[in-house]
C-alpha cells in the first residue's frame, strides 16, 4: 500500500472518509428539507465524487462546462443541467451533446440565447430543456427579479418552438460574501425567496413553472426551510475548503482537499522559508478577505503528519515557490525537506491545477481521480 | 484553413509571428551583449517555442519542474538547469533524469539538499552539475551575498564527491516590482553587480566559479552590460504579457498569448456583463498593481477583431464568469454572442491553465501547441 507521505510533492490528496461524510451529509440534509440535490460536479469534476454526490437522490448533475457534460454523459450520466448562461456559438453543439447524453439542460438569460438555442432546437427536432436564469441577489448573471425583462423573456422561451421551458434558475453566490451561519441565513432565506417570488409572478402571469432551481453550498449548508424550491445545486461542498471555513458554512476538519508541499528553502534571518508548491498548485485566490482575523495567506499550513496548524502563512505565491512567513519559533523550526499539508482557499481552483486527485483513508492511497479539463 | 474566429471559447492564441519576434529579439540582444541564453521555458512549457527561443544560442534550457525536464529531454534538449532549489526527496530522480537527458543542473542552497544530490550522485556513479542559489535582492530564495553561509556552502558544493560544482546563480525577480525601464534598469544592474561580486568572493577564496548565471524577463530586457555574466535565463519574453508591458518590460504589441471569449451576459442596467472565461481561463493574478493607472482587471479587453482597446475592465472572475465593468456606452454596445480578445495579467499562470495553445498568424491557425503539465 502507497502511504500519502511516499508521494512525490506538490501533490492533491483527497481524504474519502471526509467526501463520503459530506456527501452523506448533504444528501440527507436535502432529503429531510423535501428537495431533489442536483450535486455541481465543476469542484472535483470526477466521476468518482459525482457518484458518491449523487447518493440518495435522482442522479441529475450540474456541471460548469460542455467538456464536463460530454465527459459525465459519457460516464452514464444521463440527466445534467449546464448551469452558466449559454454562448449562441455552443447551442448546436450543446443540443447535440444533449441527444447523447439523453437529458441536458441549458440556461438563458438573453434574446440571443434564446433565439440560438430555439434554432438549434428546431434544426434538430427536438424540444431543448432550459431555465431562465435569475438574478436573486448575486448580480453575477440574470434577469432582474422585478421589471419586464424576466418575464417577457420567460414568455418567449415558453412560446419558443424547440426549446421546452423548464423554470427558473439562480444562485446565491453573495453567500460569499457573508460572514458567519446568521449571516449566510439571510442570503439563504433571500435565494430562496427571491426566486419562489419570481416563479409566482410567471405563474401568475399564466406561465408553466415546474422547476425553481437554486443553490450554493453556503446557502444550503445552513437553510433550513426549502418550500417551493424543487431542485438545489451546491457541489463545492464535496471537498469544502479553507473560504467556507473561515465563513463557517464547514468546520476545518470538513476540508477534504489538501496539498502536500516540501519545505524547499528555510531563510530565519529574513523570516521566511519556501516550499514546492506556488500558484500553479494553489491559484492565487486571496479567500475569504472579508472576514474578520483572516490571515491573508493562500492555505491553511498544517503538518503533514499530525495535521496541527503551525501557523504559519502562506504568504506570497510566485509559479513555483510558495513563501511562508509567520512567527520565529516556528519558522526557526523548519527544515528543508519537512513535508507540509495546505488546506487550499479556494478548492474549485486548486483542484482544476492537477491532472490527479490522490485519494486517501487514514493515509493511505486507495485510488487516483482524474478531474475533466477544458471547456 | 481554420479561422481564429471559428475557435469555441474560451480559448489560448498564440500569435506566431511575435513569439518569433520576440525570441529573435532576446536571442540578439544576448548575442551582442556577450552572454549565453539558456532561455526558461516555464511559461510556455511547449516544445516548439522553446525550440524558437534557442535560435541563436547554444540550446540549453532552464525549467521549473522536473515534469519539464523530462518532457524537455524527451524532445531532445540535452542541456538543461532545473532552477529551483531542490527538494532532498527529489534527487535521486533528478540525478537517474539528468542521466538521460544528459546534463541536467541542478540547484542547491541548503545542507539538506547538497547532502541529499550528493549522496545521489555517488549512489549513481555521477559528479552531479549543481549551482549555488544566491539571493541577489529578491529574497525569494537562495543564500545571502555577505555572510559566512553562502561561501560555506560553495566550499562544501565544490568539496564533495558526486557534485560538479558549477557556480552561481541568481534571479533578479524583484525587477517585477520596478515601474518603468530605469528602475528596471536600477534592480538590473544589482543583480548582475551582486552576484558577479559574490562569484569573486567566491573565487578570492580559491574556488572555481566557472558560471555565473542571472537573469529575468524584464532585467534582460534592459540591460546593457552583462560583464561577468556567462547565461541568462529569462523566459516570459516568449510570450510577454500585461503586466511586463505595465511595467514597461515590452510594448502591448509584443504580447503574444492572449484568451479569446464570448459575452454570454449583458446588463447594462448593472453595468456589467459577463463573458465565459473566468478562474480557470485566466488565473486571479492581480497584476501590475503597484503601477500608477492600472486598472485592477485581470487582463486587457480587446475587440477580438481589430484588436482595439474596448476601454472595459475585467474587473472580477469566478470559476467560468468573468465580469466586465466601465463606461456605460462601451458596456451598451456588447450584444450576447461578441467576441472579445483578452491579453492576460500574467501569460505563465494563465498558460498553465490550457490543455493547448491555438498557433495563429494573421488570423489563421497554422498549429497547435500543448504544454508540459504536473510536476
Amino acid at each position: 500500500m502507497v502511504s500519502v507521505t511516499d508521494l512525490p510533492t506538490p501533490v492533491a490528496v483527497v481524504d474519502l472518509d471526509v467526501v463520503e461524510r459530506n456527501c452523506a451529509h448533504m444528501s440527507e440534509r436535502m432529503s429531510r428539507l423535501g428537495t431533489r440535490l442536483r450535486p455541481h460536479v465543476k469542484t472535483h469534476k470526477c466521476v468518482e465524487a459525482a457518484l458518491l454526490s449523487v447518493e440518495g437522490h435522482f442522479g441529475g448533475i450540474t456541471v460548469s462546462t460542455l467538456a464536463e457534460a460530454r465527459a459525465f454523459g459519457a460516464a452514464g450520466f444521463a440527466d445534467i443541467t449546464y448551469a452558466v448562461p449559454l454562448a449562441p456559438a455552443k447551442a448546436a453543439a450543446a443540443v447535440a451533446l444533449g441527444a447523447e447524453v439523453g437529458r441536458l439542460a441549458l440556461l438563458v438569460d438573453s434574446d440571443e440565447a434564446a433565439d440560438a438555442v430555439a434554432h438549434a432546437g428546431r434544426s434538430a427536432a427536438r424540444d431543448v430543456p432550459v431555465y431562465l436564469k435569475l438574478d436573486c441577489g448575486y448580480h453575477r448573471a440574470g434577469v432582474a427579479p422585478d421589471g419586464a425583462v424576466g418575464p417577457r423573456l420567460a414568455r418567449r422561451l415558453a412560446d419558443a418552438r424547440g426549446i421546452e421551458f423548464r423554470g427558473v434558475l439562480a444562485h446565491g453566490g453573495h453567500a460569499y460574501y457573508a460572514a458567519g451561519r446568521e449571516a449566510i441565513a439571510v442570503v439563504a432565506a433571500a435565494e430562496r425567496d427571491v426566486t419562489v417570488g419570481f416563479a409566482e409572478r410567471l405563474r401568475a402571469e399564466g406561465l408553466d413553472v415546474p422547476e425553481v432551481s437554486i443553490g450554493s453550498t453556503p446557502t444550503m449548508a445552513v437553510i433550513d426551510d426549502l418550500s417551493g424550491i424543487t431542485e438545489v445545486r451546491p457541489g463545492n461542498y464535496v471537498f469544502f475548503d479553507r473560504y467556507q471555513s473561515a465563513i463557517d458554512s464547514c468546520a476545518p476538519e470538513d476540508c477534504a482537499l489538501s496539498v502536500i508541499v516540501t519545505v524547499i528553502g528555510a531563510y530565519p534571518a529574513r523570516g521566511t522559508a519556501i516550499v514546492d508548491g506556488g500558484a500553479t498548485a494553489f491559484s492565487k485566490d486571496a479567500g475569504a478577505t472579508h472576514v474578520s482575523g483572516w490571515d491573508g495567506g493562500y492555505g491553511a499550513v498544517l503538518d503533514a503528519e499530525s495535521g496541527a496548524d503551525t501557523g504559519l502563512t502562506l504568504a506570497s505565491l510566485s509559479q513555483e515557490h510558495g513563501e511562508l512567513r509567520g512567527d520565529a519559533a516556528a519558522l526557526a523550526s523548519l527544515r528543508v525537506g519537512r513535508r507540509l499539508r495546505i488546506v487550499p482557499n479556494h478548492s474549485c481552483l486548486t483542484a482544476a491545477l492537477f491532472e490527479r486527485f490522490h485519494v486517501a483513508r487514514g493515509g493511505d492511497v486507495v485510488g487516483e481521480w482524474r478531474p475533466v479539463r477544458g471547456w
